[in-house]
């Protein structure tokens, strides 16, 4: 157990949609997920990185801005992904450093700020496609943001949502940071939220943008650029399945990358869902030929292990 | 210059009282403050700690907190600390480099969300001093929340603020991470707006609390435990002046801590703004026999240098 990994935590290991997502609520969610992690530190993990989901947080976060706009500036999305990657990674320290103590271990956790760099033409920002933030139901109100730039999309009957561009990760900034810290023996939350996008324009700093990066892609990009053997995704179900749903369903235990591509190409999982869990662990699996793994937080041990979940390999 | 240092910015290098507080601002305004430390950097600085205040950014998000809290619930005061530690280190961290790299230089430049550990039985918690976020003018309302807990203060015609503890920075818990990273040659942001509060009741993780420290105050405490031979606190004015505003007005280029804490004996400073400075210097130059100082972003080097500001010496 001791090759360097990440590890993915879905947004329901932080706050389930069940729950109003107050701070108390959060941390007792935290809390108990960063039981199961630091169990995995006390069986002999050694160099471990986790990422972790912002969904709900960075919601809660754009309505606060739309709700205050006329009375202090409200901050671009960039610095709402920041916001949140603060709060849960403040939290997951706490609460990991505890567990961590509890069982006689003592590595610090540290929470990086991470960017990560996208395109600034990347297709996404002509054309968004991930909806955040709240519903609005007034459509004078949507045209009038409209005409300064925001893109919105109808949502059923439920109103309009804001539509962000969901650019491709192509570099994580702050992995020589994450590097230096694994290799003096802590334990690294990084990425949380996809990471915070940025464009490098070549006028001056490294500049954020509007956009969401998806967490799993931003975590597997972070896993292949620090060289780790093993990536795992942890979400609310025990791994892949196909059919899912059906009369049919069948739960994969080990595949090949190139028979989860087959399944994907065949239209078998959820986009926005289980589909890109998927496509992150196809990439790290093809760019590197280690070895990943969709799992549930409760399996996460032998997830790491090679026995539980779905275990994806070369 | 390769002496260990640790450098508090006030918050006036971040967001000017004059400025609405946009994000563009504050970055232009950082960014502008960071031309003078990566010059810092470029003229031999080895080991750097950058500490920073939030004044202006933990108002606003209070301000949001308040606004919106009938359909979001809203975060603890300890949270919004750590929001505004990532807005102000993913700024600094972006200017920063860019201008580290237009010198020539290439070091890593971390911010860590830092927690700083208080007493739950500091005196601030029963008798709070510390005004903070927005006036209210409706007395019914701070009669309400006045009697779930929250302390208000009468501010002449202007309503009533919110105070909170402002309670003695025990110590600085990811002090080893920040350690780790300097050993490892990176520029480190640290304990931003004082450090998340934390306290340890021996029931379970650490857990924030409603309080802000002094951000001068935790940067000497963070300067002594990292064993830094020099800690500046930047101000907007060149340094320490004795009879301030008056005929007989007279700054400071060199004393001795004993000097100082005399003048402050007398009454020289002013409360919540020079003193605080004044006493941070004190301890750290008390606690340490180290060399501190008080001085303008303008001048850092030579403040850093002893050959500006208001030098403070053992």
């Amino acid at each position: 157990m001791s090759e360097r990994t990440v590890i993915a935590l879905g947004g329901n290991a932080i706050s389930p949609v069940s729950t109003a997502g107050t701070a108390a609520e959060q941390t007792a969610n935290i809390h108990r997920s960063m039981r199961q992690v630091a169990a995995l530190v006390a069986a002999g993990m050694t160099e471990l990185v986790l990422t972790h989901g912002n969904g709900p947080q960075v919601g809660n976060v754009l309505i606060k801005n739309e709700l205050a706009k006329d009375v202090v500036p409200p901050v671009p999305l960039d610095w709402c992904v920041a916001q949140t990657q603060a709060t849960i990674g403040f939290t997951i320290a706490n609460t990991l450093s505890y567990e961590l103590t509890e069982l006689g271990c003592g590595q610090p956790v540290v929470p990086v700020v991470s960017r990560v760099l996208v395109d600034v033409d990347d297709p996404g920002f002509t054309a968004p496609t991930k909806p955040i933030g709240p519903y609005l139901t007034d459509a004078a109100e949507v045209a009038r943001r409209e005409a300064t730039g925001t893109r919105f999309v109808r949502v059923g009957d439920r109103g309009w949502r804001r539509v962000v561009a969901s650019p491709e990760p192509l570099s994580c900034v702050d992995r020589p940071a994450v590097e230096l810290l694994l290799e003096d023996g802590a334990i690294v939350i990084a990425n949380g939220g996809g990471g915070i996008p940025v464009v490098d324009d070549g006028t001056g700093p490294l500049r954020g943008v509007e956009a969401v990066i998806d967490k799993d892609l931003a975590g597997a990009r972070l896993a292949e650029e620090l060289g780790a053997a093993v990536f795992v995704v942890l979400t609310d179900v025990t791994g892949v399945a196909i059919d899912y749903g059906t009369a049919d369903e069948r739960w994969l235990t080990s595949v090949t990358v190139a028979e989860l591509r087959e399944l994907q190409a065949a239209g078998q999982f959820t986009a926005g869902s289980m589909d890109p869990k998927v496509e992150s662990v196809c990439r790290f699996v093809e760019r590197t030929g280690g070895r990943a793994a969709i799992a549930s937080l409760d399996g996460v041990i032998a997830a790491v292990n090679g026995d539980a979940g779905t275990q994806v390999h070369p």
